[in-house]
């Protein structure tokens, strides 16, 4: 089942070429003009084995807006706190709707279903401000200690403007904080969402931090265990049956690995034991996960020849 | 990550006591007389490794009703003949609802949301008919193939059963047939589908059977590729998002695997290239899953530390 | 607010010259032959009032397909029978949701929103069939009696199509037998739903049946009380909120009278105490409602400047 | 069809006799402290006929809080300015949903169901802020043109306790902001909206101004045509089709009349050309809606022995 060094630099070679010149249909997100400006022809792919060799291609190095990748990140975090508790308030079942639905929440008194669906990662925001006395500061350390790069950040006019159209999420905190399900101010829950999804970081920063989802929790070349291997095995899990909004499905039949999409077109994926891998095209699909970036996993795990499946 | 022979035994062996001892509320289904009287303690383990050595205990080689784990059979033999096309009848995606819920076929114009709710493996049954001159022959044939045992064989005392009680299939079906997504005639599509609902197999069978998922398609110990690898890695992720109705997170979420649940008590789960695992036992629990099974195969994937995740 | 009898006809004429000339689109109905044949350009009008007189334009003689009307004899023939008992099966509210919507049942454990819905009728016939020796007979009786012409009967060609072509009104009868909420055999139920579905009648028949609900349940020109004054009161309320499936609302708002149609083009509509009227026209609008009628019945009570608000 | 001065008298007298005798379970809304504190046993009628006569019962001169019975008011007012357009942003079907859901607003691309459900009456509140230069102040005009009593006023306490706990109708109209059927500022669309349900009126202020839905839109005694006949018989036929939540279809069958309630307890029903009447006692049933309000205008119908059907 190893594959040799040599080969995944040529899959990845081959998967440039191929998707460089296939014709995939998809749209840059444009509901804040930070988004809709960034040139929808940026390619790039990055993967880190669990030797610490790394395989890319394209724009692999460029930092873009992360979005709802940051709900992996966020997740681990609250997890490491209060990881029993968080199951009170957010459910694990794939959502069979739209990323931003409010509908679902009527259902089940206000516990979204899943963590990855804005729902959830407003609670687990709200959770993470409950539990840290400075959140934002909090996770960007988080981050650095993944990657070992202080100089991530967060971009605040994405942040900015995220707030000035985010009338959906607004809605969103509110109708959970009517069911009782945010304990800390809407406001502040909103600002801390809004940064964490406005954090730039390049296919090279997000394969490296995804390392400790394929490294059973430890981080690399390292005896530091971040999280559990229970835990790990939860948050693949999760990545695995909700990472993609309702196309979920779809990426596990495609791809059959665990990971998550942004709809600033970055999708990572782990293959536990293996590697991690990430990559970010910003034209979306109809779904809102990046048409070129489903493509491209899908053709690394087929020329390969091996999925966790 | 290799574990020797003699763990598995050992751990199968901390399973049965363990969840023997447990008290894990759940009731034994009822809608037919044939599986309301099937003893609620009965319990069983058998796990096969791709060594093809063999691992068990407890009621492991007693025949009880496959019932929904059969539509992982039926969606194999379908994809071995018209695997394209069968996608343009049936989706890929979790449903977010009841295994015999009607609504979300509204939504989808007819088009079941997976194979493995009824609405889907309806469609599947639909196909079969189309495709096979003898459907119910065929269907145990595979089975024979799969298992190398030519004894297994419909109950017809519970396919007649479920016949005489199925009002909500026969709505089913006349319903995908309004919507032209069932060719056959309807009275057809269901005896063929509560057969294969019917047919008994034991713990011991069905992980043998279940191998060829975990064998990238190969018969154990033959180079028949019986499926693509492509086709495994499919069934595979839909076991993980789907095969467990509204509780496909969850069993994700504690189990790690793919597998599939059926009524009847019984679930068996693949973990790919290492072994296949069947569990039995009848009291079920809210969500229609085996509530000493799901408890099992959680405690398998964390007494030996590794899951596909 | 009495409006003398030259106005009616008055009224009729300008409505039949002000509608005949708009560009009103619509399109027939075609599930089945016999009513995709029925010539798109057939328009008639007729209302009688509760001295007797009659007021008339067009086709208003010529029989059609009754179709849905026909729920509203067969409701008030079971309240007749069974008044209290019905209600523990049936609903009263409306559904905002299409005339053949399954999805509605699944929240309500199989109690239909209300009798005008294809599920609500269902239920309805099998309360018929297990209170009457021949129900088929007896719904012909009942609507000789309202119109007193015994002519009046089933169009058989179109009770037979109804069958060949009704898969969502078997998985509907179905679906309602799994909750427990058809007592008889579904056969028996679907037969006595297409028949009294396949009734043909007239605009002159239409109105005159539909007298006993402007009259406060008596015939004309008798001291008959077949329905009580509350039976009245009811039957108008549910023709209010639920006789035009999602399109209640906007009949009430446009109309502003009680009022039922059928996809064959009829509409009949009462004024309580003062008329009954139906107009047949056959292209129906996006929900399923003769378009012109819609406009026609406007006009009425725009014109006469009144209706029961 | 006449009944006389007297009958109503004693009509009233003889519900308050039989509806105080009843147990008719129910509880006080407690969301607000203002609203909880209201005494249960609080019980009120008034009944205003055309003729400008009056009867009434019990606590008929207190004030309570209006709540959602100022959606009628806020209907009226916006028709009479922007007649046309309103119905763009806003339909006209019952719900079939609670009077707080977001789910519907989903399906329909921010178009609330209907004007009388919290979305619908958020969009109303927004058009008369675009409309008028001090809509509160407008407001509370109109209403004392509609009683000739200038005393009618907002509890501010009550306005300010909506605001603080308010979260679902904040989540409600950002929602609808996130799909552009909110104009102006959310705050300043809330604002008003809070106070527009903090009016205090009395049944006997609330019949009278009601008098105007009956009197096909002109001013008691006076021959100012406040709305058009079209107008009365709209909002007469939204109050029939959508005035009790999901519980319109209930009333109408119960009553037989167009009317709103409030969880302050009110109920204003209309019998065009005969009365408006208004009935207060606090406890709620389950749908919302004052139970012995339901149970006493049931007993006016049934004992006058005549409603709009």
């Amino acid at each position: 089942m190893a594959i040799s060094l040599t080969n995944y630099q040529k899959i990845l070679d081959q998967i440039q070429q191929e998707i460089s010149g296939r014709d995939i249909p998809g749209r840059v997100a444009s509901y804040i003009p930070e988004l809709a400006k960034v040139p929808a022809d940026k390619f790039g792919m990055h993967l880190y084995d669990l030797q610490g060799e790394s395989f890319y291609f394209g724009d692999n190095e460029e930092r873009f807006s992360i979005q709802s990748i940051s709900k992996v990140f966020s997740l681990a975090l609250a997890m490491k706190m209060i990881d029993h508790d968080l199951w009170k308030r957010v459910g694990v079942e794939p959502s069979g709707a739209r990323f931003n639905s409010l509908s679902l929440l009527e259902d089940n008194f206000g516990i979204p279903r899943n963590p990855f669906i804005n729902a959830g990662a407003l609670v687990v925001a709200d959770v993470l401000i409950s539990s840290l006395s400075n959140p934002k500061e909090a996770f960007l350390t988080f981050l650095h200690e993944l990657t070992g790069d202080d100089s991530i950040s967060y971009n605040e006019t994405v942040a900015a403007s995220e707030k000035s159209e985010g009338y959906r999420n607004v809605a969103m905190v509110n109708y959970l904080k009517s069911f009782g399900n945010i304990r800390n101010d809407v406001e502040e829950v909103l600002d801390f969402y809004f940064h964490q999804c406005a954090v730039a970081m390049s296919c090279k920063e997000l394969s490296k931090a995804f390392l400790v989802f394929a490294n059973q929790g430890k981080l690399l070349n390292s005896e530091k265990q971040l999280l559990t291997g229970q835990q790990v095995k939860r948050i693949n899990a999760l990545m695995q049956t909700c990472g993609f909004y309702d196309e979920a499905g779809e990426f596990s039949f495609e791809v059959g690995l665990p990971g998550k999409s942004g709809v600033g077109g970055g999708i990572v994926a782990v293959h536990p034991n293996h590697y991690a891998v990430a990559v970010w095209s910003p034209p979306l699909n109809p779904k809102g996960n990046s048409a070129r970036g489903m493509a491209a996993l899908e053709r690394l795990t087929t020329l390969t020849g091996y999925s966790i499946f």
